[in-house]
């Protein structure tokens, strides 16, 4: 029997009605105060729904896998999905920020909540000059990214479970969101020019950045939920921080090589922008550095200038390098959870092993 | 005998403890993460003490006077100087955003934390290119304030409380965070040219902006921490809100029309900066909003121009009209405080009409 719900789908199904409920109040709670403030949260709930949900189904996946056969108490289960659901909060609230720090107005191929409010300001027909239309969408993002935080924060302060369990989850969260802030930072650093972008600083920033809250986050989560020791947490922990760098670490290899039709990415942005990833860290260390260098982070890189930046990424070795650093931060996950003295239930080491093959395998 | 303290001095350096202790923290567990982001606290600790610390003082004073007589139990005391703490780090996490959405680097005549990274924004030699520079500030102000905010409700999920009392806690400290935000958000549309500055809507936007966390939020915390009956909760928040109001009406009078040498304040920033304020909404509805309009908001103000446009501010009868606000406003409260049906202790009625005096009575 599993613990939360049947199938993937019914999971999904769960934590999305979760969400859709904390986008719907605080539409609710907005009413009161006008109707460009209401068309902030509208446009919050629209750009916010449609991810793939990977963060709250690995919380709920992992909270499943750890009871096993043994049912956890209904209050449990609904804290499980309740807490899911903040998780993706607050992955919306740090993009919110991530975005405003970065000047991205698009995601996915779709204006982000900056650009859709840089494109249509008011909820009037007002117009306004340009400037002001993208100072007014930047402030809709740092201002909803504070209320996402804070009902993150909130969500989590709730949680219907016992008092140690709380103080559990709220040194968790506060950790990481922490580490997080702390990868942004440096993140910001190395395109400001402030911080050397050399590869350990990356691979630590990427950690910190992506795998605290987006892997780490989740697995620490249900393991507390789930009552698990303090062994075995701290073993999920670390596993979580592989998958989640190596999952970073793919992402990066996809963005400079992978096919842009399938995984539906700008295909030059990274290169144009000039993102600081372990792959650009290892050319510079190369004698193709200077050739790239020229043409790198230019907003005006044509797609020729791209493929012959792509090709010399390849030649220098670095393409290769940052796929065996992949393999072994696989490795790594997967000797910690088919070790002997894994203090991990079968079923939750089977879930991560399915999960480190995806990471693996993924192409788009 | 007095709950918390027995004299303002010994009150303050409660707080002051309480948050040179939170601040401790916040460097120490930067230590582990690079000077750059060790330098963000340490700069961070600098730029938010010294402040006058009224939120903290109005808390525990008002906790003080709600018990009157009777001694709280030490872990209610205790729980008091924390959140009066918090109160105040809540408040510069919010300053910092709204430095971040004004474009400030200055404040109370010093670089703010914003200008402070931007003038030296490494903590190595490194040169960089003033709009990084810049940017790197706003970066910081960003973060800074995201863990602030975080810090804040985790002060008060960590409150040593009953659970019913933390919930009450936690339910005032979202929907007052919630006001804030829609109050900055108003503020930005009526600057950006979103929002039309239609007076009714400068005097929400006020409550909502400054009244709430800087008032209400002391005030109904130390009722719900002295277990106060929701009737003197209710009533101790439309006390602060009128008592909020009338302080940031004032404020803006001294700031427009005050002596700038004693308080201290660039004594034309809010016309440079084109700040819509009560004194404006009201001169817009006169006939000499035509010739005061020309060199409203531009950053080139020249103080013969600022004069030019104060005098017309007093002419139009703006001036006068904002003071009756802040008369009404306070009049309201003093109804409230003295009427019988008070709810409110009479040592708690003495501290705020005396806090009413006080801000009645301000010049700088």
């Amino acid at each position: 029997m599993s613990a939360v719900a049947v199938t993937p789908d019914a999971l999904s199904s769960l934590v999305e009605d979760a969400l859709r409920r904390r986008l719907s109040a605080g539409i609710a709670s907005a009413e009161a105060y006008g109707p460009d403030f209401l068309r902030l949260w509208q446009l919050t709930a629209e750009t916010a729904l449609g991810g793939k949900l990977v963060r709250p189904r690995l919380l709920l996946d992992a909270f499943d896998a750890f009871h096993g056969e043994a049912a956890p108490t209904p209050s449990t289960a609904h804290a499980a999905v309740e807490l899911a659901a903040t998780v993706e909060l607050l992955h919306y609230g740090f993009l919110l920020h991530d975005d405003v720090l970065d000047g991205d107005t698009v995601r996915r191929g779709r204006p982000n909540l900056i650009g859709a409010l840089a494109e249509r300001p008011s909820s009037s027909t007002i117009g306004i000059p340009e400037a002001d239309a993208r100072h007014w969408g930047r402030t809709g993002a740092v201002l909803m990214g504070d209320l996402l935080l804070t009902s993150s924060v909130m969500g989590f302060a709730r949680a219907d479970v016992p008092a140690d369990m709380r103080i559990r989850l709220l040194d968790l969260l506060e950790s990481v969101i922490l580490e997080t802030v702390v990868g942004e930072h440096t993140d910001v650093g190395f395109s400001d020019g402030v911080i050397v972008p050399e590869l350990p600083r990356i691979l630590a920033m990427t950690t910190r950045k992506t795998a605290a809250y987006s892997f780490e986050l989740p697995l620490r989560a249900a393991a507390i939920l789930a009552n698990a020791t303090p062994e075995s947490e701290a073993g999920i922990a670390a596993i979580g921080r592989h998958l989640g760098l190596a999952y970073q670490l793919q992402d990066d290899l996809l963005s400079a090589f992978g096919d842009a039709d399938s995984h539906g990415k700008d295909p030059h942005s990274d290169l144009r922008e000039g993102k600081e990833t372990a792959i650009i860290a290892y050319a510079r260390m190369t004698s193709v550095w200077p050739s790239i260098e020229l043409r790198f982070g230019t907003a005006d890189l044509s797609a020729a200038d791209a493929e012959g930046i792509r090709d010399r990424l390849r030649e220098c070795g670095a393409e290769a390098f940052v796929e065996n650093l992949v393999a072994e931060e696989l490795a790594d996950a997967r000797q910690l959870l088919t070790s002997p003295d894994s203090p991990l239930p079968r079923g939750l080491r089977d879930v991560l092993l399915a999960l480190a093959a995806r990471i693996d395998g993924r192409r788009s």
